[in-house]
């Protein structure tokens, strides 16, 4: 772990979260940013730092420049296909997180890595990610007891989009605020069983068409099933100009708690309480998957191999300081 | 990682932690407590459920009987000398937590553990531990930040203990208490620099001797360097009745933030907040280490060995869980 090497770095789309990974590589010194890959035409995208950006496919012909590449595509389509497809000859990170499709991600991504050759991290991020560490971390530790995630106050860009669909919507931004009544019951150590709606309210803002039915429209949000007919949801209707100034950023975050007992007679609480707040959700995210590129690259020049998450990182492999540092100053 | 067999634990010392990974394994049904290992009469020594008490020097018969042997000595002089002398022939775990004297005493234990071919894993509980644990995350993450630790409330041995030492004092309690306003501040990404002083304050609880002066004991206590001077001290003084009733407690806790910016021109803010809440300091403790113990015998199973710190235990190691199982309910 002591590898003081510059990683090169590439990614692969150049969304919300590889112009996050752009950011992020500049904020470690111990890494470079070789070259952005997009299935767009190359020259429509302009980085932000003047990263080079080569079509898609060229990425094969730049294998030996790169160490590490990241997958800064979408769950639904582009990381099933992608992430095995490119672990059988790059180390690879992704931030898969379809949670119901992660065994089937993983096998396949294994299968493409074992044979290659190359370590692949995925579902890298904060949920799955840091709040799935702190899961594991917490019910290892205290192992009698309630585990509680919630979520935001944050963007969901797949409410949002839910919302978009309506006819007479023409935009609109969804936030999850968690319930802070319910946090403070958790906090104090009642293990309440709590639903996804006892834990959460939705808020929307909605841009309408012009002479749009709003009754109807607040309507179809409140009653469409799984998105919103389970929870406590408040739509309000504003303009499109409002919506660009104060609805424009990508806040997220949210907590992760576990209340447990121990003792003779379980006399004894305890509370481990995890949290972000997040200005920008894909820049975070960004944040993590460059910290888990570090990782994945360390592990692939220690002679490992194959599909990883985050709970099979040593947290030593993320941090650019040798061992020795890390003991020295944050143990 | 996907071994089920039962871990068979043994305890070297019985105070308060010993106590607590009595009552840790319990709660862990792939663990047992095949004894306890002391340096007093056994004869005297009564465990909660009646786990067998042995001379510690019968530990060495018992070597193939156990699995992982927990070392709950003191940093002061006991870890210091039994880590080294138990990690050739024994997994070992230990809790020592003087900061300054970890690179001297990870070098000693990585030479016994290497040259047995054990896993010794040194510095566990919370801080170090969960604490370190975190501030490596978040740091690894929000490359540009500030980090922050905060403790409390809680009882402070080594506080407590420099009040028992004053003439005229039969039994103290110092709660180190965090300053809320500081950690207001902190929340809202400030990134203020603070002193330990004024991060906390230190609150006394004094039993005095009949006739003790306690107008000087107050000011010795406030004015002990290091201790106390550089704190805001408040002392209460109450009797040895009112001390056992309500200050019988060990709790503990505190909180662990970084708060850190991205983006093009660092316009996104950040914070990662870990926070614990403990009624029993050891009891927690305990069941870190617990947890550990589980890490370093799957380690050692699959053929690693010498010294390591919760930096370089992959988080999976440290659940009963399977690594399938992981993935599919915690991730």
């Amino acid at each position: 772990m002591e590898e003081k090497g510059i990683i090169r770095i590439a990614v692969m789309g150049y969304g919300n979260l590889g112009k996050g990974i752009e950011c992020a590589v500049r904020q470690n010194d111990d890494m470079e940013l070789v070259g952005v890959f997009t299935r767009r035409n190359p020259e429509e995208v302009k980085t932000l730092w003047g990263t080079p950006v080569y079509p898609a496919q060229a990425v094969w012909d730049k294998k030996e420049d790169i160490d590490v590449l990241i997958l800064c595509g979408g769950s639904a389509s582009d990381l099933p296909q992608q992430t095995p497809e490119y672990a059988r000859d790059f180390n690879v990170v992704d931030s898969f997180d379809t949670h119901a499709r992660i065994p089937e991600h993983f096998a396949n991504v294994e299968r493409a890595a074992a044979a290659g050759g190359k370590v692949a991290i995925i579902s890298a991020g904060w949920d799955p990610g840091l709040f799935s560490l702190n899961r594991l971390y917490a019910g290892a530790i205290l192992r009698e007891g309630s585990d509680y995630t919630f979520w935001g106050r944050g963007v969901s860009q797949g409410h949002s989009d839910a919302i978009r669909r309506i006819p007479g919507v023409r935009d609109a931004r969804q936030y999850t605020v968690p319930i802070e009544a319910a946090l403070e019951a958790v906090r104090r150590g009642e293990e309440p069983v709590l639903t996804a709606g006892q834990k959460h309210t939705r808020e929307c803002f909605v841009v309408a068409e012009e002479g749009a039915d709003r009754t109807r429209i607040e309507r179809e949000i409140k009653s469409m099933p799984n998105y919103f007919a389970d929870y406590e949801t408040t739509v309000h209707f504003i303009t499109e100009e409002e919506l660009q100034r104060n609805h424009g950023g990508i806040p997220h975050g949210g907590f992760v708690l576990r209340t447990g007992k121990t003792g003779k007679e379980g006399e004894h609480s305890h509370r481990i309480e995890y949290s972000l707040k997040l200005d920008s959700n894909p820049e975070f995210t960004a944040c993590v998957l460059t910290a888990c590129a570090r990782a994945a690259y360390r592990m692939n020049k220690e002679g490992m191999k194959g599909c990883k998450t985050m709970f099979d990182v040593a947290p030593a492999y993320l941090s650019p300081m040798t061992a020795e540092e890390l003991r020295n100053t944050l143990l």
